[in-house]
């Protein structure tokens, strides 16, 4: 039988290469709902070629659209109750989650509730609710599978392992389009210089959160909630060829590491058939043609914002959950050129300075301090 | 209660370290037997420190020495009955097989009879025997566990995943004394220039063997029969650093690799606490002063016999007992410097093209050919 799957951010880069991977395995996946926001010519190829039971797009007049196209077969829902349908879907077995931000949070709150396994790639839900949402997947017997390519790697070393034997992680880091700028010229930056990744390709606001170094951060967090570690034991190395994508240093010094070509269909796809692992076409690892590794240490002096990460991680609380609306806010000023790209840093050490951490807080609680730095960093984007 | 360990080879660079291991974790191993040659000074500190209960060397005179100094409370045994005594011991748990060569075959054969796991550091006994000892192992329920750098590299990175899921491995080689050298200069090498190894402190016999590729070849073989893949999945990668121990692609594409620093502490605690991993004092791999990894094809026309070890696999049999009996002959002789270095490739193509394998060779017929093998490539010698 193949496993039902339920893709929430079906048209963005996640969502699309989730659905290569499922046409690649069409005895192993089955689409059975998808979520995307307003990118309607790629929502209908995907539901011609994938037929799922049930989608969700973001307004009514989609939806009509999609209603009039497709008739009676297709259940088309709309907006936050859309894709609250689409994450607890009762046929889906495995919810990935791939939207973009902290709009990713109560639905894949809703799939857990709903005992649903878990792709996630939606790094923000435990960035902002890391306590809340391991606790509830914990309760409800629901796994939280890492689709993040550093995450994946993780996982894959971890792999039968014990908790206890785990020394420390090494969370990779390509250093981003700006690697290798001065501050000058980081001050200079354009959104354009911003958006070329020297690696991968993805979507624009985790570029930007690369070039900051800001994602790396947001995976720090993400790795305390996913591993149970301190985040005395995670470390970030910069490795500019992205080829290792993270490793694990064992108590025994034993070092485990997970390599790949620069593809996130070999995580989603983990991710999706775990523990198996399915037979792929895709090109191999050639490391002769690579040729050389590098790494060397992440500079704080440059990418201050790494540390702030460290900072809000280790203040723990609401303290995430601001730093990442804050970022989320901060990135859309930049992308749409109302700021420059050091403004970033500075509006995410000024808001988290206005901020007092909750303690243990709720999603309502988190929903408030989301909103807020929100609107602090806007207001700070504008002086 | 701490596992029991017998040491073939105790006083040699594999049985030392594995008692500095044994001394590092008192609580979890307890040194049973020792089996070592003729170095009676070292082997003398071992019985003061470790306390075991029974003992091997090499000569009755030897024997009466320690008898003399230890009195009645140790059995001490001689020679090749000796190391049966050891493999076999009744109180031990686990063999570690640290003798060199094809003369470590008998003893660890007798010690799967008596249902010991292995940890295998004498790679000749699969080379030499594999089908042979495969067989056993799986009947008696014994564990082989490996010992070298990189076979323990790949048991690490296939641990808790499925057969079926492992596409190739990709065992990485240092490239030896004579990694960057020429024709010209291999042929002019002395004694001196094939021990000077760039990375590991290893014995003579496998410094040797590291120079001519050979163990990389022999370890080819080891690595079909310890995890049951065909020769076209195996592959050989030169990696100067010696940082990636060796590395498993899986059929997803994704690549596990174990990494650390070059010390075979590490790999031999796996093998004796495997599934666990235990605390090390010894210092973490450091990739930042690393610094940079490289990755490079093996020249098979520079070196031969990488490429004879291949052969010797794919034809099984006794064909390749008879590269290691010959190998073992020529180093010996180049050690004792009556050959030059290229003699050895010269005289391993020679004693192999003179060999017709026997399909499914008994311990006997192995024995046979080993003579053979050995007299075969001490008269080449002298040609």
């Amino acid at each position: 039988m193949p496993k039902k799957l339920a893709i929430l951010g079906s048209t963005g880069s996640i969502g699309t290469q989730t659905l290569d991977v499922a046409a690649a395995h069409p005895d192993e996946f089955e689409v059975a709902a998808l979520a995307a926001g307003s990118n309607l010519p790629v929502m209908i190829q995907q539901i011609e070629k994938f037929r799922p039971a049930l989608v969700s797009v973001a307004t009514p007049s989609l939806a009509a659209e999609l209603k009039e196209r497709f008739g009676g077969t297709l259940q088309v829902e709309v907006g936050e109750a859309g894709l609250h349908a689409v994450a607890t879907y009762s046929e889906a077995e495995i919810v990935v989650t791939a939207v973009v931000g902290a709009m990713g949070l109560r639905p894949t709150i809703a799939a857990i509730e709903a005992g649903k396994d878990i792709a996630l790639a939606n790094k923000e839900t435990l960035v902002a609710a890391g306590h809340l949402v391991t606790d509830l997947a914990a309760r409800h017997g629901s796994r939280i599978l890492p689709v993040d390519s550093e995450h994946s790697a993780i996982f894959q070393c971890i792999h039968g392992t014990n908790q206890k034997d785990v020394a420390k992680i090494l969370l990779t880091a390509s250093g981003g389009a700006f690697r290798d700028k001065s501050r000058k010229e980081m001050a200079a930056a354009s959104r354009a210089d911003a958006l070329a990744h020297p690696n991968w390709s993805m979507g624009a606001k985790i570029t930007i959160d690369s070039a900051t170094l800001m994602n790396k951060g947001l995976e720090v967090i993400e790795a305390h909630w996913l591993f149970g570690l301190p985040y005395e034991q995670i470390e970030v190395l910069i490795h500019p060829q992205s080829i290792i994508h993270s490793m694990v240093e064992f108590r025994d010094r034993s070092v485990l590491a997970q390599l790949g070509t620069p593809d996130m269909r070999i995580p989603i796809q983990y991710a999706l058939s775990y523990p198996n692992r399915l037979e792929s076409s895709w090109p191999s690892l050639d490391l002769l043609s690579v040729g050389t590794l590098t790494f060397r240490k992440p500079d704080l002096v440059r990418f201050p914002i790494l540390g702030l990460a460290y900072e809000a991680g280790k203040a723990g609380g609401s303290m995430p959950a601001v730093l990442n609306a804050a970022n989320e806010a901060a990135v859309d000023l930049f992308l749409r050129e109302k700021i420059g790209f050091l403004d970033i840093e500075r509006i995410l050490m000024q808001v988290m300075e206005q901020h007092t951490s909750i303690h243990h807080p709720t999603l309502d609680d988190i929903a408030a301090v989301d909103q807020w730095a929100r609107e602090a960093a806007r207001r700070l984007g504008k002086s």
